[in-house]
């Protein structure tokens, strides 16, 4: 009986030691690395690209791209500019620190200050597959509406930053931002909250400024330590 | 090496067995079910709801609402007056045939014509476990994104009618219907579509007349073999 237990608990574990693994090899070359998840279509693609347009002067920035089929994400990406990379899931629902593992393999690390994550669409198993990377980041979207906490808290109790995208629709749409923030605030309080729209550019200056502030503070973080 | 093999595939048909099952007992007491799947906040809800309403005079509506965690959806449906039976799912990203096999044992099966069952949202994992209903339906939204047939193909390809909700915002995004249609074309020609607006009650009908049917089919199917 004992030794069932502890084969499971090895099991599950096995992810985590990789993603261990991960931020190690991360850490080794000085990138800050964040993982972006959501709900299919609530503009993963679109804040990224939107990012990398931003910050790509300030910082040299790759990326890795999860998706169940196709390059169309990987591509959108890739024509910023920047290093990206296409993890092809087979299927599977989410990534997971192996697949990050393998992509790392094929980036520059050492050329690079900032790495974005995009995960597959999914509201409910990304959660449960830690990648290593630095911050965690949720994409919520107007139209999906205001009920979504309530109803996949899991993924919103263990992110760093919430996005809520596509604010420009809001008078559309019956979203009760109060009650969206209430639930937010009841499963994890300190998040960072960053309502936008990536299609009008409202609300992005919040939200690069936080990230900008991320990547140097993990920056000065490092120098400090090697002094 | 052969042994293995043979155990994998036990344990991957173990859910179809049961999904056969699931088929037996609502063919036993003359229930036609169908399975409604979607992403987060596509309209999964919303659109069970207007279906009862508009259906309950004719047919005896029972429903299965699987989710996470809270009843906000089964409390929706419930309020529509029909019995609704909850499944929480413990953290699963999709309803499978036990889950189902466990609700129909709640449901007075003998008293319904028809059974609606709420998948998880989710738009990769419910296409992977059959639960042993008669028709598949996915629900699409125009916030989403013309490019999800592309990107979730699995869950396309095996539905056998599709709704495109939110068509009220269509002015709202950049949704090209024409690219949406031809992706789903490619992987399931056969398949029903049916673009309306849960909201604004738009093309609402022609999905209330093709469920009619089906269930009339289905019910007259029965009569004639009985004979």
């Amino acid at each position: 009986m004992k030794k069932v237990v502890s084969v499971v608990e090895d099991i599950l574990s096995a992810n985590d030691r990789l993603a261990e693994l991960n931020r190690s090899r991360l850490d080794r070359s000085g990138v800050f690395a964040i993982n972006v998840m959501a709900s299919p279509g609530a503009g993963k693609t679109s804040l990224i690209v939107r990012t990398v347009e931003a910050l790509k002067t300030e910082f040299r920035i790759g990326a890795v791209n999860g998706d169940l089929a196709t390059t169309i994400d990987a591509d959108r990406i890739a024509n910023t500019g920047i290093v990206t990379v296409q993890v092809n899931t087979g299927g599977a629902c989410h990534l997971d620190a192996p697949m990050l593992q393998s992509a790392l393999a094929h980036l520059p690390l050492d050329e690079l200050d900032l790495l974005i994550v995009e995960n597959v669409g999914n509201l409910v198993c990304p959660a449960g597959f830690k990648l290593g990377v630095h911050r965690n980041i949720l994409i919520a979207s107007v139209p999906e509406g205001d009920d979504k906490p309530y109803k996949y808290p899991v993924m919103y109790q263990d992110v760093d930053a919430l996005v809520l995208n596509k604010i420009d629709v809001l008078a559309a749409f019956d979203f009760n931002i109060d009650y969206f923030r209430r639930g937010v605030e009841i499963l994890n309080p300190n998040l960072a909250f960053f309502p936008l729209s990536c299609k009008t550019g409202e609300g992005l200056a919040a939200w690069f400024e936080w990230l900008r502030n991320e990547v140097r503070g993990y920056v000065s973080g490092r120098t400090g330590a090697d002094r």
